[in-house]
């Protein structure tokens, strides 16, 4: 072997490299999961009992060891040893065997790998957090089903493209985004259960070989399963990735809800407004309120989308096991875990506490949003849509011709004019209230639609709270 | 309003831009879902009969006209009118009145928009790919767990970092991809009963004027169950980003699955060798034959990822509802099917025709990979792992300075230097089979397990038999 | 070697797989590149020439063959041989061979690589193509400048969080887009130094054996210089990568541009129309005209992006040299510039034919988007711009108190209430044109500040016809 | 305005939400921008000074009372007013309000906005850490040049495909990658420029009133010049994607360095090996050397893709001028920047210490690695190309049917049997050294080649030096 002799001279000299330490080490973030990796602890130890490598009374030596280490970090109390502490998992041994001795706690390790170990740990504290992120996606659904029910008298413009298209109501519009979101917590649940699987006994790669009871092991620690091939168990982290996909999806959801918040906020539109808790003023602009919140919702959907991105990125190309590159997991996992809580919440927050106009959105219904319905009035009378389509648009010009506000003041002799099924009855098409009550199929925006929808919401709501229990 | 007098020239002059034209239509690649275009519209004929839009011979010319659209394509008779059928559901509908006349065409579209009909025509579309892909990928997991069996006697090292960590089954390298496969099958099914879902009657947001039936539209089509809010029923487009995200993750698949074999097709490593199918040559160098086929395999990863992120980018910020950028869910949503479906059947090929080299691989197993099993020896004589860690440790370091082959070599009386528990029977570790049949706990890569994975594959294979039925 | 025996069936038997040969061809897409093969292979045999691997005669029949060559892709007249051209080298170099012999032509490749002639000729291809984007986007600023000019009258409200802030002219909002794109211009003349390199001569990995002059290969082919190490020669795609992020960044420009004008093209804003050419109806409501070319310009963002992202996720990973993985740079990179070229276009078409409305611009002018300016006007009585902040703040409270229209609606005495410094001066705060005049520190909206800024725009179109030159 | 009545109960109650805060505030990154922030008030204070705005003692008292605001910073002493000090500029102001009273400190703020502010402050932090970058970088291209020019006897085998090609300089495969990086040098430089343009006097978005001279501005904070519109000036970005998008690809540059040593490091390959700073142990297997330094440089890779995806996510779809997503791109700019410098600052470590197995490269170079110097044999006979790939390739079989070690070992009157035109002198082929010198084209393997390699390398770190004084 051929060393360079540095002749380049070096950033640093002797055998270690002090940047190495910190580049290497995860002990700053993966401390959060010190409960994770208590517990995974003690459930090892009693599989190794069982197994004849720790006697009961080392066991529970261990175990209490661990309460005492666990008790540290509740407390505040937990030293970090620098350079030496370079992860949880050896912080946490390190510790115990100060404890209980080393020579009992230099036995916890026996068969297991840093390798199962952290991906145990990362499932146990990641399931954790999907049931408080469940939690926050329920009162966020609950928020929207509540404004839905009390607001559903509000009608307001529907666009397409940006555009004024159909009246609907206020609440219709609140309960498509919950759709969304109850969609987002179906595919949350199914989630996590490929998160609570058990990949501990997956030794380095190959395996236990004191034959530990995996099954007992996943029980004890509250997994569903067993993950069935030891390669897969200690490499595995299409669970990280699922759940940044899911986040990502759900962050998506969220950023285009407040997208169309941001927009209804302008003075423009001036349909809603964000309470003051959710809104900030300008250093330079006296007279400014700025929808913060709302951006902010929006903005984080790239953060979580370039965890997302990133890690994936990261994983691509390596080769089957464990490989280093895998510490990257952890810093995306928990700052994507508690953006997407904070949003979630932050958002619940927001829509509580909305002011809305409904005197605006009302005023922003145009008669020419009711062309189609006027169209489909001659469809009642057995004209073909497209040929209803093509003369409905010809009323909307020719009220414009003739300077009128809208279609509603061509007279009937005007409408006759342009096709001779028109007759009395078609005053009756310009009424917005009316022509929402006329979308009655299944998820329009009529009353009955909108409360059945509501009940959806709540049936998925009451869906969630048994599956907590 | 007040126009641009174009002082600065323009690149066309005149009421349109043919570019724009260009850049407007989705013809020359949505034509692709006709067949899904003429059953739906034979759907919603049925439907708008029964609320008597249409007459029962009205309906029947229609569906009978729409047959004839169908049979021009299937004979690839259509002609596309260009500048004039910007859409498969433009073309349609004008074939269609060309063929039965406007005047009982022109009613189809009764209620109906194109935001609901082609947001309904890719949905069945894509499910019908869907099925496809699962064949696919149950073909890619049978020729796994075919050759698991077939190849069960032989022994290769495990790797962590790329480094030589401990000796495994061949089988159990490849049931650790078939396992990750698997998963992929899991999360497929759960992902078409999102995409088998139907928005039409959804109408251009705001819901049907007409309350057609969406329970018997849902059900003539062959969908699960219906998008219960209209808004959301023509703008969602979160099951062609599921879908991308789940391709995403299976390329990932493929591409680790690749890396280890382009990995292990290097002179170096010497284990497999793709067949001449899936290799290709040097236009320079004679001698060279490269795994071609494992590269693109690799590297078409990125297309999938490509085509996610960018489809994800698109959705970012869009308001609620229709908006146009929506179109370009379809390109990358198609070439992603393709890619996949492409993908899982090369990938099946190159597995079937692999040739290993069980030699390479056995002698590529060197005596430092029993170090934890020396440790584990220790073990089993009730010393502390931490310290059979450092005694095995220094076995290795005796070995290197005493210019031995490996630590097999080391006498007894060196290994009682080491530490006093040692005995006879040290020798007995150093046996490969001996350690891989050692680690006999669930996912490990002893031969009771390995077939016991073969089993758990072939259950969810068979699952995938049902399901499509 | 053992093969597999197959036991589970398989797609195809035989020793080629049919389905391989497409998903390894590139003839379909890369074809388009057929003259910057042609001239790569004619500066080759120039070269051969002169280190006496070819005869003069030789050298003059190939490249005479070769005009044939080029003359067939033309007029159309080439034939692909299915499943032999595999790709355009594979092909020009067949159809040579049948023009003038394969005993001359088999002497073209002589030293060289298909890994050396595609390197080449995709970047022959590709400055082409950057020349003719630098036309577009010229193009663009052009539209930017002139109609910067001609609408300098029109004042606008500024947004911040897309709230009214503070006045503008129409023309400060068109300059700042211009900025954008015309510092996109100066990126674009820095990659493409980048891209004009040469990598022939860098055989397929380890340089000529032939010392053929690549100076002169450079020179002959119009590279501005000679890619110096061979190695990256064969495999360095940092140009495509380059052309991806750059072509990302631009379409992020076009797409905030085209946000922009969409919103201010809804019925609330009312600022501007798209003409007719540029929009689309509804199919189902005939009132709608909808700004599709600006929805597209703004979601086709997400497409380039995702070829960008996916072709750095194709190359994370990959070993030094050639790899396949490489080939899957061609499809992205000819979509976006086909996507950027045709979206700078319609960018210049939109821009020249939008209607805007100056009246409703001016309408959306409110009192309390002077609030600064009144802040600023006691700042120049020596008050801390602090305090003033808050007076102001106070003046728009009491004007919403005594529910008058604005704060120009208030008497100089309840000025004097809320400062003492206020004097009769103050009405003249309340001039919007007043208060974009005031703003003039360089880059600021006032008239003079805005010529200033299109005298810029036109320097650097000027600089664009130089660098074309 | 209706406000929701909460029926469903909220997180909070009363005026604001605490966790708003804390989802808002961006102190706790954004305060390593505290120096920036100061110099970039003084140099506001000067120009207010200029201006009339404030008196020259005022301006001393503001300067004075920043520099004390800075000396708290560095000596740690700053205390931070939680919930109030909601970012660095907030911050900063307040305590200068403390220090010198508000009704001075009250006057810096005049015409100023905090979106001028912190565009500013971004950009002077970025452009200091940019030329730290830019050390860093030219430490990791001294290095390279250094080993290429140590170690230039090494031969080893070139690859494509992994598979093996032609046999090269180890100091051509080093300077390949040196290669990459100097145009990483390059491209950074001209990222600089425009990083380096100042905002200050952009205001809120619509210019400052005031006629601050924004040219001195820049000349007083060492900006290179002045962004020409105020709209641009606060909410452009683009020099945070560009920094982004230039550390993706230099980080990608970096993983394929790595990604060749991890192969090179495998027991398989052997070539070399990390030193002891740059390598972790197992916690299970006591004979493992893991390379985890390299896995590291090439796993961030994607944590920095990830930053550059995300924020251009964020940017997607914004309106133009400041929103407050924007917000978003200081954690990704501050992480990245970090990581690219430990990066640069490890790679150069991992290279300077590295071991080298020069005998067991050159056991990697086999016989067949010639074939193509057998094909170029025959060419300088006089026998085209295509014919002598063809010959080379039948030598090759011809040994392996003979059961020869290889090419080499064929003799003389075999070859004549292939091709007639061979002669004794074949033999010289058979000669690694040989194969290598006759690659000696510009940027070839040949020692000549490399040696100019090295003064090119050389010469762009002098020309880093230069730039830098």
């Amino acid at each position: 072997m051929s060393k360079s002799t540095k002749l380049w001279g070096g950033r640093f000299t002797g055998q270690t490299d002090p940047l190495m330490t910190v580049y290497n080490e995860s002990i700053h973030y993966d401390k959060v999961m010190h409960t994770a990796d208590v517990i995974g602890s003690q459930a090892y130890a009693r599989a190794l009992c069982q197994r004849g490598i720790l006697t009961t009374a080392e066991r529970d030596a261990i175990i209490e060891g661990l309460n005492k280490v666990e008790a540290e970090w509740a407390s505040g109390q937990f030293q970090i040893v620098p350079g030496v502490d370079e992860d949880i998992h050896t912080a946490n041994e390190r510790r115990l065997g100060e404890i209980i001795g080393t020579h009992i706690a230099g036995k916890l390790h026996t068969g297991r790998s840093r390798n199962d170990q952290v991906a145990t740990d990362t499932r146990i504290w990641l399931r954790g957090k999907l049931v408080e992120i469940e939690a926050c996606l329920t009162d966020l659904l609950k928020a929207h089903a509540g404004r839905a029910a009390q607001d559903i008298e509000v009608l307001m413009p529907g666009y397409t493209h940006l555009q004024r298209a159909q009246p609907i109501r206020w609440s219709h519009w609140i309960l498509a985004h919950a759709h969304a979101f109850a969609t987002d917590l179906e595919r949350l649940r199914q989630l996590y259960k490929r998160v609570n699987l058990c990949p501990l006994g997956s030794g380095a790669l190959a395996g236990n070989p004191f034959e530990v009871d995996r099954d007992f092991l996943a029980k004890e620690l509250g997994f569903d399963g067993v993950i069935g091939n030891s390669l897969i168990g200690v490499s595995d982290r299409d669970f990280v990735v699922e759940t940044l996909q899911w986040a990502t999806l759900t962050m998506n959801h969220i950023s285009k809800w407040a997208e169309d918040l941001i927009i209804y906020s302008t003075a423009e539109f001036g349909f809603v407004k964000s309470a003051d808790a959710y809104s900030t003023g300008s250093s330079l602009m006296p007279q400014k309120k700025n929808p913060d919140a709302l951006e902010l919702l929006r903005g984080k959907s790239g953060r979580v989308f370039g965890q997302m991105a990133g890690f994936m990125y990261t994983l691509k190309g390596l080769p089957s096991t464990y490989n280093k590159d895998l510490q990257e997991d952890k810093e995306p996992l928990f700052d994507c875990v508690r953006t997407v809580m904070d949003s979630l919440q932050i958002a619940t927050g927001v829509l509580s506490t909305l002011e809305i106009n409904p005197e605006k959105m009302r005023a922003a219904l145009t008669m020419d949003m009711l062309a189609t319905d006027l169209a489909d009035y001659l469809v009642r009378k057995g004209v073909p849509f497209r040929e209803t389509h093509h003369i409905s648009g010809s009323a909307v010009s020719l009220a414009e011709k003739k300077g009128l506000s809208g279609i509603d003041k061509l007279t009937v002799e005007d409408y006759k004019g342009l096709c001779d099924k028109f007759e009395e009855d078609v005053k009756e098409v310009f009424d917005f209230e009316r022509s929402v009550e006329k979308r009655a199929a299944i998820g329009g925006p009529c009353r009955k639609r909108v409360l059945q929808q509501i009940e959806e919401i709540k049936a998925k709501i009451a869906e969630a709270a048994i599956f907590r229990v």
